[in-house]
């Protein structure tokens, strides 16, 4: 650590009046005027766990870096007083410069600056090898998985879900799917169990298989930057349905798959959705598709619903219907 | 038994040409005529696994029987020989009468004409028993559960989940139950897992409770005939989502029940079928009522898919669209 | 009336530059911020016909009071002078305190600053009742309908019929309802004798009782607050139609009411909404829930309708289309 | 009655085994043939209330004469036996002729063969012309209408109101217009005096003239056949929406009328349908024309509604979902 | 010109910093407050290529004028100068006053003050009447759509196709109409050769006629204002599909049209839109109709694409979705 | 010919009561019962232009033959009499066997059976292949497009366009797609010339190699059989969108072809339905994609509606609804 400095912090951690060096990223910075015609840029940082949004006037010593230099998705080195206003949490500013190489020396990691799971990601990514190798019998299937896995293994680790809506955070896409295989691994289970006499049998193997690849084509569909997910242009054009479907036909080349094989494992991935406006073409016209579709849809909603109720800024027992679900949900009355 | 007679032998067990005694349910019984003006009545008789539909002409020594005496709902000894004809199986009746008393003694059982569960609807009954003393902790509420169960012991034994679609057969309601309280059970502990930090914390309590009384009011909703389960005329006008709330309030009067278990249990019921145009006036607004939601209805749902593989009549790879989930199915090539 | 004061005068009352004593009610009060960054609180009063809303700014001598004391839901008694300005009506507030119970010598009542229904409250009681007495044959039904009027009193002289859209204010609920039971008993008349074949025949009885008790559930679905109706946690999760008849059936214990009537009954109340996305499980299935329906719907829409007409701010022969029926209205040329 | 001949009665009339002379109109013939290839004609005659329909067998003695002569929509004189059998009533037919104007000496009128409004058409129709006379204060308005009514007189007075649906009977149209028009004449009055503040007044004038006139375009949508009526080309390709538009506008060329209030007669028709897949471009915009939609709309329903409890031909407490409701209909216990 | 003026020049010339005279269409003028209380106005003005916006304090000497003065709706003769800001293009005006007819001479026209069709009006006009003069063989139905252009010409050459949405523009009702036109054209040559044993043939008169007058209702629905289009009270009440066939019924009166042809004809301004919700009661019912609902349907959205792609102000390869088609578009990367 | 052969003629070709030689294709063969309990098979043959279906009877001497040889989807010479019969076209079959190798000499042609084409199947295949190669600018989508159909050659000349609705006859792929190529080929010279300032301008390019390319899935979704097409079961389970995106890109690998163009071209395929719920996961969002879609959903319901209009069998002026548009068309009086 350099001489001199203020001590290093995390920016969630400081407390009002607290006067720190910090590190964080840049995630919006608006030109506007004020209805009376005064101009301001109002600019926002962040990192994984806070967000602190405030304007910067003309008559700032820092007006012209934030109108000629500052970045939305760069880092900076922050020396700054935090505030617990009124009107929310604000900087006051005292200096202010780009992160640099050495900054690494100090603690800073481009990670910090990003909501990620809760979970491990290396420990949900092994878990997840763990299913495709252990639980799917059918050893080209099974390769093909581990394959699709291991290749993508760098992005997989930090992928959101989605841009927004749920599991809109680094690691979201893993922490989504893992819960959508263990859940189809239950559920594989329990319906072969229930209903021996099918014919042909429910295969595990296809559960498996598309529960892990059901959200595969997201890798192409989104492409992460400093701020989260967004769109790309294929994602927009085209769609993950079908780019995961892509991804499974063009990893089959060459393997010792049988074609039905393949084509119920790309029925699941094209049916996840279930309907036609929610983007998926097909209805699941097999038991699997059926399975990972419920345990897919199961642990969307779920998972909005739950932060609707944990993270909504609306008191009372009833929330507001502003939020992923367009519905009101019951807190009733908690007690802390 | 008594001498003199053929042997008895199950409907659904005789083979082309067999000449026996048998017990069957008549089903239906239709005045029709053939296009060129020739009447004649079109009857169908069956057991639990078979069912037979042929003509009784005008000049059959059984047409002044069949006209005047013969009821659907009532059960027949039938002496007849069966075939299995290019036109479906028939009955060649040589005589038939009304069941006494004293066929019980040769075996005779109404129980025997009903399509029932595969399983054992005691040991069902004593599972689903021992969820709600065991899981639910709230003892006034495990008490008003089991105390429901133990009230309607009697038909939920032998009660289907439905009229048509899915479960309608004896026990139905109690094989669809028992399943979707397993479901809710593993999704109760894995979510609650999941998300400890949800306040107030899912409640394992609830759902384990609104998975068994979910479907509660079908018990008032249908109800039994020998051919199986009809509407009431209140199951018309109002419907089993209401009577089944109707059944917990009635059954929670007295208790030692907190205001807001009783109405998180309520909406539980309300809601479970989550659109309106399904019957649920209000949508899951609570994690426990998506949760059970989801087990309901993929239960449902994989039912019928399974029974549309399974028993379906169509050939080749792929069903036809006439059936309860009103779309294609995929069966495949299966070598049998 | 204490000495020294200013003449006491209703706040819908006065005029631009009058100076006086007024009771309010004290409907909101938020703490914003300007563009720039000047914090300052928005706070509203009124009294049943007029609101007002106007700033108060830091550097006011009521600023302090503001942020520590006031609260939406109380009423205060203020010295102030009124100011019809571009930006509204103002109150330029010079004295301010929470009302005491001695200003009730002064005139205070709560209910001068809630607006209220045009009629008077006790008459149309005492006509609904009279329609309960005199039009209902059955014994049984007449009293629980009385019953459950009477009972009830209270709150039906008070309650709106809904936070918005139609008859949102006190005493909305019994204006609608009498409404709807006026029209009911025309409807009832006319159809009857158009088809007196009709087998059974029209139920006059059914139609007044299921015209009187369609929305009672409204008061568990809201409760009353000094700012109007608000939903209870159960109205959220439930909603009036399913309470609704939960009172007729609380009410009909132990009553000579036979069960088809109850029935009938029930199910008109269940169907009043008609479709299941406006909150009906049912549609109506029988004449008498027919005719309800339309009475009441007829009534909700022509209110909405007279409302945006009568009190709409837009101009000109065109309304917008921002009002509770979503649509444009006409209303010509109206020279006044 | 020339000598020698049966007695002649009502189709409708007779009994089982009588035999008799009568007028009755061919209302089908079908060439069909069994399914093992046997060819007949299917046949259908009627009187206003009783359809008889039959084979003919290529064996009959009329077998000729119903290929070559029998026409849909001609009316015969008919000695034959009258049968009530198991298939439904039919006849025996021993002579037919068509009908000659002679036999009008012999009480022949077609008039007889269509069923039929129960009410007096001329009595409706003076009653509707003096609604339009006394309740439509403007002298222009009264004007159009009544000579609206006066010109159209002969089709008014015997044109049903659908081609099937409701009020599909001779003087349907103006059964069905006079109800709305009285429902509409008690809501204006109703409405008006509950908003009296309403700018510009409620128009009863308007409420009246668009209730007798909201339907009048059916008289060039449909035409008048022997066997009930059937769309014309422009009805199909127009609708009786826009025709009666045609028709007020046309009618309105050369009067006093004001522009604002033809407009607004206009759109009480082309909206009174109030939804665009129902056959209105345009939402009900004014309270009358609000007013008449629920009048309207209400009518026909309950005339369904009524069919279909009196007519139905299923039995037992809850219908068939086979009416023009779409919907089942809870009849109850019925003793007569 | 006037001696001591500024140069005149169009206000979409001029660039920052300019001082000149120009004339302006006065298009809103709104009175504001900002959130601290400061009353002020917003003004707009604009000539066909540029609008300006900004405020006029309390303290501006424009401030009376301003306020008591100036209207939308009315041109100005304006002396400012012009600044490029970062909050949009602006106008420190120096004087300005209503435009007097002495500045005609000046080279003032209302015109320039209008967004206008890139093609010549005249040309489009007579282009227009040579298709119905030289491609419409049925000389009664040639003339009666040559008439109903000639009669409305002068509207034709200037009215908008739309107030939002697509050819809001003076003359875009006559570019739309032409590009549908000659896409008919082309239409009815090519499925008249594909299907030459259609009975009837398809009449490429009718096609031609249609195309021409599917959207003449438009010069009833709308009216022209000096800020672009609005609705007429009749536009609202019955909307330009209704009102463009009533202009065709009232120019058959009395010409020897036949009559299917007219209903015909009727039919493809109809059911042009296609859809119930779009505002056609029919759906296309005729080859006719067909073809130029698809050439009609295909302009207009094809339009609304290209000006997003063109106008849009979001950079970057996707647009938004607040466009009129409610969806994103692709631009790609675009190299300028 | 071998000799004492009665004459070979055409099916489509026999008048009632000739006696001769055909080829023909069994089409169907049901073992159905009449109502009384006879059995017998219906079976249907036909030719390119007439089916004929007709019972054959227990003691027909072609009975066992019919039961135990004939088969649907093979061909066979018969000796039989036609007959025009009031029951529809019947053979009455004398001789029968399937058609053997040597039959090819006496002018046998599987084509002959099938309906196929009015139009040259080599030369529209050349067409298409000149708008791929003169058309397409840019080489390598020159290329790209001019190998697929080479390599697709055989299936296109003779692929119906789908299994029923529209152009479900042989080379019914080929003659809509050139149909659509063509009108797109029309749309894109006409809007870019309206449109020229369009960045970037619209890719003739693009529009050609999309009309051509867009339902190319459809020789993977449907497998050509003798009775006509029918759907793969990678065509239920996935769909000709993107199956037909899979063959463009599989054709792409390898090519110098920019990647957005390669975008651009597959989501024209997959958007070319507009709506989810007709198959497109993504609605048009290229200029390219809306030309496309345009030409491609007219020239389907047109070729529908030419259907109808000239082979329906209704007559009158109007159809019924019951054909593949849902809808009634108007035909008028037709005078042939």
């Amino acid at each position: 650590m350099s001489k001199n400095s203020s001590p290093i912090v995390a920016l969630s951690d400081m407390t009002d009046g607290q006067d720190a060096d910090l590190f964080a990223l840049c995630v919006s910075r608006e030109q506007l005027t004020t209805r009376d015609g005064k101009p301001y840029f109002k600019v926002a940082f962040r990192d994984a766990a806070r967000e602190v949004s405030f304007p910067i006037w003309a008559d700032s010593p820092h007006a012209d870096a934030c109108r000629d230099e500052w970045k939305p998705g760069e880092f900076y080195k922050i020396r700054a007083i935090y505030r617990d206003t009124n009107y929310g949490p604000q900087l006051d500013i005292r200096k202010i410069r780009p992160v640099a190489e050495a900054d690494r020396e100090d603690g800073f990691d481009p990670a910090m600056c990003l909501p990620s799971t809760r979970f491990d990601p290396e420990e949900m990514f092994a878990e997840m090898v763990g299913f495709a190798k252990d639980k799917i019998g059918d050893g080209a299937l099974s390769d093909l998985v581990v394959d699709l896995l291991e290749i993508n293994r760098a992005e997989l680790l930090t992928m959101p879900a989605a841009k927004v809506n749920h599991h809109a955070f680094a690691g979201g896409l893993l922490e989504h799917t893992l819960s959508v295989v263990r859940t189809s691994d239950y559920l594989a289970d329990k319906y072969d169990a229930y209903y021996p006499d099918l014919r042909p049998r429910l295969s595990k193997d296809l559960v498996i298989a598309g529960a892990i690849l059901h959200d595969i084509g997201k890798l192409r569909e989104l492409e992460q930057q400093p701020q989260g997910a967004d769109y790309t242009a294929p994602g927009h054009l085209i769609g993950h349905i079908l780019q995961g479907r892509d991804m499974v036909r063009e990893a089959a080349v060459g393997r010792d798959l049988s074609a039905d094989t393949l084509l119920r494992l790309e029925h699941i991935i094209v049916s996840h959705q279930r309907l036609p406006e929610w983007g998926s073409p097909k209805p699941p016209m097999t038991p699997e598709a059926l399975l990972v579709h419920y345990a897919d849809d199961m642990d969307a909603k779920y998972h909005m619903m739950a932060a609707v109720l944990r993270d909504g800024t609306s008191t009372g027992p009833i929330t507001s219907q502003r939020n992923p679900l367009h519905q009101r949900l019951y807190r009733g009355e908690v007690d802390e």
